[in-house]
């Protein structure tokens, strides 16, 4: 086995470093193997055109580490190889299990040519780059950035919780008894507050179908999940949560409800005032608290879309706000309203979850915010959307008629049921070698099977591929319905 | 009560809702009570000047979230109330309880003029303004900004993963069967790998004395805590961690280990060659998973300081980096690298907890390291912290002479044992007036009271400031020992 380590004397790591990580990796490939000898270090100094020392600090790392032993006299062998080495431990042991199913990577799943039904995010045509760069570097030339560069409060960066309390306090949604938390996200305000809220094996109310972040995140945490119906299953029946089911859930114990009373994901669906006060009624009077989830309701597009938060009709609600929806979700900041007592219970777990949220981010939003950009911005995609929600309503209308759905008046998903029988699963291979993708209602379940609907996410798509891709999935509903009832005409004759 | 609201035409929120707000918050204030009369919609109208459909939505508004009620040919009556809806839950029994101490928060805790011991953190006047200011901005101007404002994926950004594991495998770090996630700073590596690894009632062994961030993480997820005692109390003693205590915390079934081999918080204490190599054996034969915390190492000012980290001796090691020690913490961006199995679990986690790390900070910093920039800026850092060392060692030798303490080979802390019978908790009153800071050995206890320790965070001062620091805690300790033995050499007599 020759010695020629390839040795850079800029790398800025000391020479008896590199030969020494170089013949460790000798010993570990094997090409070392145990009981081989090292050239004495005279031998190899010579050979290598280095000082004698050099080649002895090596040899002690490879030492100390017990690759190599050294005899008095009989120079260095190698004591360590790779049967030893490549050991590993039992990870599959060792890992706590997922106990939720797979998640749906949504970043770039779908084949490109693909209309992709599948994310519920913004449209990136949209995004008003310049002005966001405008922003930014607003804040990079301010004499703030050192500061910005610190480490932080965990409760978020100051400027920015005031504007946010301050404005939610002025349009009579927070009360000066409430505080504020800056969170990576919505995603992550949902991992503090189950931390602070539940302890494994309490039971956790959700709407149903629910976006499965929010299922496996409680879940993992032990809780025990029930499902609320909730929705608009078609044009006859009341959009929002079935309050029975609310008031069964209470009765069962639930210690939260999580809701999200505008344009909820999966379904779109939207809760009217009624219910809005009837669930604040029913969760006051059981000592449930409320957490409502207000990352969709800026972006309604009906202008009659003013309904109360449940937050202004009950002080006890957290309420869970976002920049992801109404502007980038790749910049993470969300953040909690709710009752100090929360938030100083959450700002704990924060600081032990990641100390703060990026300070940068944070900033570069309250800039894009504070500047009126934001608002412009949101003008702009409201615009947008309701084209998108025409081309939906035209579409579904024209080639969905035997399924049933509501298109919503803002957000970014709708729900579709099949007709009876058919399988959104089964139906989904089809649907992708046909050019269009979205994700089975399977996915959204709680406890019951939703095997018939199906998500529409259409805020990332233009009018026109959201017509194409409807035509297309009714073109794939039709035949699969035909195929099923041209079955059920002629069954197999049993086998008897 | 005159009803006057401030409506504004131009405020985006339409008049029927304004007016509805205005009402609930006279409802919730108490200046309308339960069964005052409301105005006639057309009186109303009149009088504001309004068409009178939007009296009535507001009424239907307040109608729907029942806090009033109209009776035909009656007109509309209050009958909700602030005794009703200020009612707020319990939180104090809907919360779950800390179990850990109350973290101090670092940021801007001492007052101005005092010589803060207390932080753990770089000093901001090292900060290359203008050079991460120009990273930041090619950054923005690059085509790709707008995928960085889009959804990424739970792992990381793909070209920073990319990056910083061939840094890793190509100085033998990392292997090829090791794999990456980047987090928001070590902090969340530690909390996603908590989850990862340890289940509520398993054993956890921690150095003791640790940094409470890691200690009461593990407590709040009802782990169990065995210390190790490691550190350097004297120059005889060798530093680093008790190997007996190991061992015997894996005897007593520990199933995971955390350790800080370079320049450890609190102690500064690196681990020596030996030792690194027999933690290793140890824990491959007890099959206990080891989390190297690396975030120090780099900030090595001992050109000798080249010991291999155990990620190097065994490739079962969790290895955990981050910029927030070498670059700047208010930007949030660490990452673990580990075995595929445990980096799959920790990035499923790592979806459920808030997605994906912020991807401006990510990009800023890949930008920020591949430039060189880093490495420079390094070099400025640790040329500083020699100086601060200096500082340390010649003011530590002249005024602490009757305490125990090592100066380290670098990183940004140091332990100082006070003389015996001295409490540093209630020498810090005194320290505070007497113009410096610190933090108090009990607050880095897992199991041992620690009362005579305490820490010295010297990163953030120049070493004027250190000097004058120092010698205001020696002749703090010089009164406290001299009071001390006084009253030993007259004691009170006793009570009988």
């Amino acid at each position: 086995m020759e010695i020629r380590p390839n040795l850079d004397p800029q790398s800025g790591v000391p020479i008896y470093r590199q030969l020494g990580d170089y013949l460790q990796r000798l010993i570990e490939t094997g090409d070392l193997r145990s009981g081989d000898r090292l050239p004495p270090t005279r031998e190899l100094a010579g050979q290598l055109g280095l000082n004698r020392t050099t080649i002895s600090a090596a040899y002690e790392l490879l030492e100390a580490v017990g690759l190599i032993k050294g005899e008095v006299g009989r120079g260095s062998y190698v004591c360590g190889g790779p049967e030893q080495r490549t050991e590993t431990l039992n990870w599959s042991r060792a890992l706590t299990s997922s106990v939720s199913a797979p998640i749906v990577n949504h970043a770039g799943s779908a084949a490109s040519g693909v209309i992709n039904f599948t994310s519920s995010r913004p449209s990136e045509k949209l995004f008003p780059i310049e002005e966001f760069r405008e922003c930014c570097r607003e804040v990079l030339e301010s004499r703030n950035l050192k500061t910005l560069m610190q480490l932080g409060s965990p409760g978020g960066y100051e400027p920015l919780r005031r504007y946010l309390l301050d404005r939610a306090i002025q349009s009579g949604i927070a009360r000066d008894s409430d505080d504020i938390l800056i969170t990576n996200g919505c995603q992550q305000a949902f991992d503090l507050l189950r931390r602070a809220l539940v302890r494994r094996g309490e039971k956790v109310a959700l709407e149903e179908p629910v976006y499965p972040g929010l299922k496996n995140l409680f879940l993992e945490a032990g809780a025990e999940l029930i499902g609320i119906p909730a929705g608009a299953s078609g044009k006859d029946k009341d959009e929002g949560i079935d309050l029975y089911s609310v008031q069964r859930a209470f009765e069962a114990g639930a210690k939260v409800l999580v809701v999200t009373p505008s344009f909820q994901n999966p379904t779109g669906a939207t809760m009217p005032a009624r219910h809005r006060a009837e669930v604040c009624r029913m969760a006051r009077s059981a000592g449930v608290a409320i957490i409502e989830n207000d990352i969709y309701s800026e972006l309604a597009c009906d202008s009659d879309h003013s309904l109360p938060r449940l937050k202004q009709l009950d002080q006890n609600v957290i309420l869970l706000g976002s920049f992801s929806k109404i502007a980038f979700p790749g910049i993470r900041v969300g953040w909690i309203i709710a009752p100090r007592a929360v938030i100083a219970r959450a700002t704990e777990l924060k600081q032990l979850a990641d100390l703060h949220t990026d300070h940068l981010s944070q900033a570069f939003l309250l800039r894009f915010a504070e500047s009126g950009k934001l608002a412009r911005h949101q003008a702009i995609v409201i615009a947008a959307a309701r084209e998108k929600l025409r081309a939906l309503d035209q579409s579904c209308r024209r080639y969905l008629a035997n399924c049933s759905w509501t298109v919503p008046g803002g957000g970014m998903n709708m729900w579709i049921t099949l007709p009876a029988g058919l399988d959104a699963v089964a139906l989904r291979g089809l649907a992708q070698q046909a050019g269009i993708d979205y994700l089975p209602g399977r996915y959204f379940s709680v406890s019951r099977p939703l095997d018939s609907g199906l998500r529409l996410s259409f805020a990332g798509l233009d009018p026109n591929e959201i017509r194409k891709g409807i035509e297309i999935l009714g073109a794939l509903v039709q035949n699969a319905a035909s195929a099923r009832e041209a079955r059920d005409a002629h069954p197999a004759l049993a086998l008897v």
